[in-house]
């Protein structure tokens, strides 16, 4: 199995950065505040305007003519519109299996957040809160989202895989990314108890979740667990006879790279890739058809400046305004980035871009120069990333 | 001069059919029905996101790759903010020109609508209203609003030209179209005096309009007028050497076509399209630089059915919902239109195709099979439309 894919992301789950507009007039940083500080109407206006703009049918058919085979798909934990104030969003992704049944794709649907957050991120929802491995009806609550989307979705033609669960964190991670200054809490009482998972419960986790959903979903659709940032740490994990079609799935970004000591250069990226990402994959794909289902080409030496691990104007970081590099050069970095680590993915599974689309102005908002080689799209357009066509 | 370009459609001037969820629970047909029916509030959250969702930074870089020169943006007579209770959309047209001039396109300003209407469609702003022309202070309303465009980027690298008003319509369009009755006024109150403009109005005001503007912006760049769907009624018309470039825009469309009595054959539409757009610009460009500012590929063969003159589900008319043509059968078609098409453009000075980008859903909502041709992202996906790459 080889999987060519991209996410869309910021479409059912939001993250600032990648549609500011959506939070204009409000102080919310992520998803979970946003309805606090606009009315219900005002709040329902622009998440359903924005769901129902962001990706259609013809982002669909962009998708294939790209060469893709599939798409993994975001989804909240409110997906079914059952967790007040937050809407629900199973029409759009109805909607979704229609498109990438009709044109060809397949859907990897990938559960990104659940209640009072796995890992503190903005993209989990509600920064700098990581409690929800502490509640046990939450855990259960989750667990309920995912069988419902295995009823739903199981038998579909269009159904690639379901992602149990995304970047849960660990530890390790914890530290060395210093989630709560990163992505400080808005509301400190709310994060009391905040810690990172362990990994005696994201494992529990995950074989109560293939339980869950594997009765609904035929074998040979996909169960996809995340790494938990520990790549090898999985090998004396689901190796039973009984599990079947399981696929880990690991995040590799050159930023978290650059944190590791990665030189900012395009030989040290490619050395690096070659011996991390390429090998790591390759020896941890003889206990699971391994994917990279979250990478991009950004980098701080395309953009001119360290991005101490990407963070952004967003993070109290001083962004880029003006071009340091000709767009010769950055096609250049950007194209030798591509290949190494299309290679590197290669060596397992394949795997999904990180993301389809962003809204992120590079050239009326300072600060984001660099910031575009997030967009697949915008990727194909300067040909960065190479397509079959 | 040869323009290779695409029309911004449905960005700042709305059209129900291209983005139906903007109109959701209201019976709103048009523009200027859409905020009698919404709160204030919910009005400007919806447009504030349909506007910076819609087209952003990565659609100009899309443009680009796509092999495109230039843009023309449709703006409203609203479009600086002072006509209540529509908002004003200066800001995104800012914007636009900063993504032009940094990935190399240029930018045509088409005022597209004006109060009351010049023609009573509804992508005049208001269906079955045409009485703008009537109103001298309206008339002289829109011409500052020419005028402070003018002032606004007449100097700017980005500005292509400014068309100074959109299909005008006149006695023979308006009676062959049966605007009345294919778009039926709202309030009958307020449509009361509607009927076509004159060619003596039409004629006086692109002369007005060329004052107004040309003083403002350089002689390079161009005036464009519309031909009120009267390519050959103009070769006396602004032929003295005071006037600089002026550009005569035609738009012309197969289903408009297909009412002359063009058969709905690939064979009868290529020599419909030769026999009469391509002969006619040739002869006008003796007259004037000749560009068809809006065609497409859409035509009633690949629906399916006999459209008759584009008309859809919103007009009352039966659509298709089942593909009857295989996707080869598809391709062939518009493949074979475009080329003949593009070729008669090519006899003048170039085209913009209309449109970009259309939300129209024709998988999950029945009756739009066929209609994804208007749109030339997925024509360049399916590989119907030439791109140069």
């Amino acid at each position: 199995m080889k999987v060519k894919g991209v996410n869309l992301g910021n479409w059912l789950v939001l993250e600032k950065w990648m549609s500011p507009s959506l939070f204009e007039g409000t102080t919310a940083e992520d998803e979970y505040y946003l309805p606090t500080q606009l009315s219900r109407e005002v709040y329902e206006a622009r998440i359903k305007i924005h769901r129902s703009e962001y990706i259609t049918e013809r982002d669909f058919t962009r998708i294939k003519s790209m060469g893709m085979d599939a798409v993994r798909i975001p989804v909240p934990y409110f997906i079914f519109g059952d967790r007040e104030p937050f809407i629900g969003c199973i029409e759009e992704l109805d909607k979704a299996f229609c498109w990438a049944e009709k044109y060809g794709l397949q859907i990897l649907i990938d559960l990104h957040t659940a209640p009072d957050s796995q890992n503190g991120f903005d993209n989990g929802g509600i920064s700098g809160v990581c409690k929800w491995s502490q509640q046990p009806d939450e855990v259960e609550f989750e667990l309920t989202v995912l069988e419902r989307l295995a009823e739903r979705y199981g038998k579909r033609e269009g159904l690639w895989g379901i992602e149990v669960l995304n970047e849960p964190v660990l530890e390790d991670m914890w530290e060395s990314m210093k989630v709560t200054e990163r992505y400080p809490a808005a509301d400190p009482e709310k994060a009391k108890g905040t810690k990172p998972n362990t990994m005696e419960f994201v494992r529990d986790f995950y074989l109560r979740a293939y339980d869950r959903i594997r009765k609904h979903m035929p074998k040979e659709k996909y169960v996809v667990i995340h790494d938990a940032f520990k790549l090898k740490a999985w090998k004396d994990f689901m190796q039973e006879e009984k599990y079947k079609n399981v696929v880990l799935d690991t995040h590799q970004y050159l930023m978290m790279a650059e944190l590791q000591g990665c030189p900012q250069t395009v030989e040290g990226y490619v050395n690096y890739i070659e011996e991390n990402f390429e090998k790591d994959i390759q020896e941890m794909s003889q206990y699971f058809p391994v994917i990279c289902g979250e990478w991009c080409l950004f980098n701080s030496l395309a953009v001119g400046r360290d991005t101490k691990g990407g963070q952004t104007v967003l993070n109290g970081q001083e962004g880029v305004s003006e071009e340091s590099l000709t767009p010769e050069q950055k096609r250049e970095i950007y194209q030798a980035l591509a290949k190494a680590q299309l290679k590197a993915w290669d060596a397992g599974s394949g795997y999904f871009y990180w993301s389809y689309k962003l809204l992120t102005d590079t050239v009326n908002t300072p600060g984001w120069v660099g910031w575009d080689s997030w967009d697949l799209g915008r990727c194909v357009d300067f040909g960065w990333f190479p397509t079959e066509r």
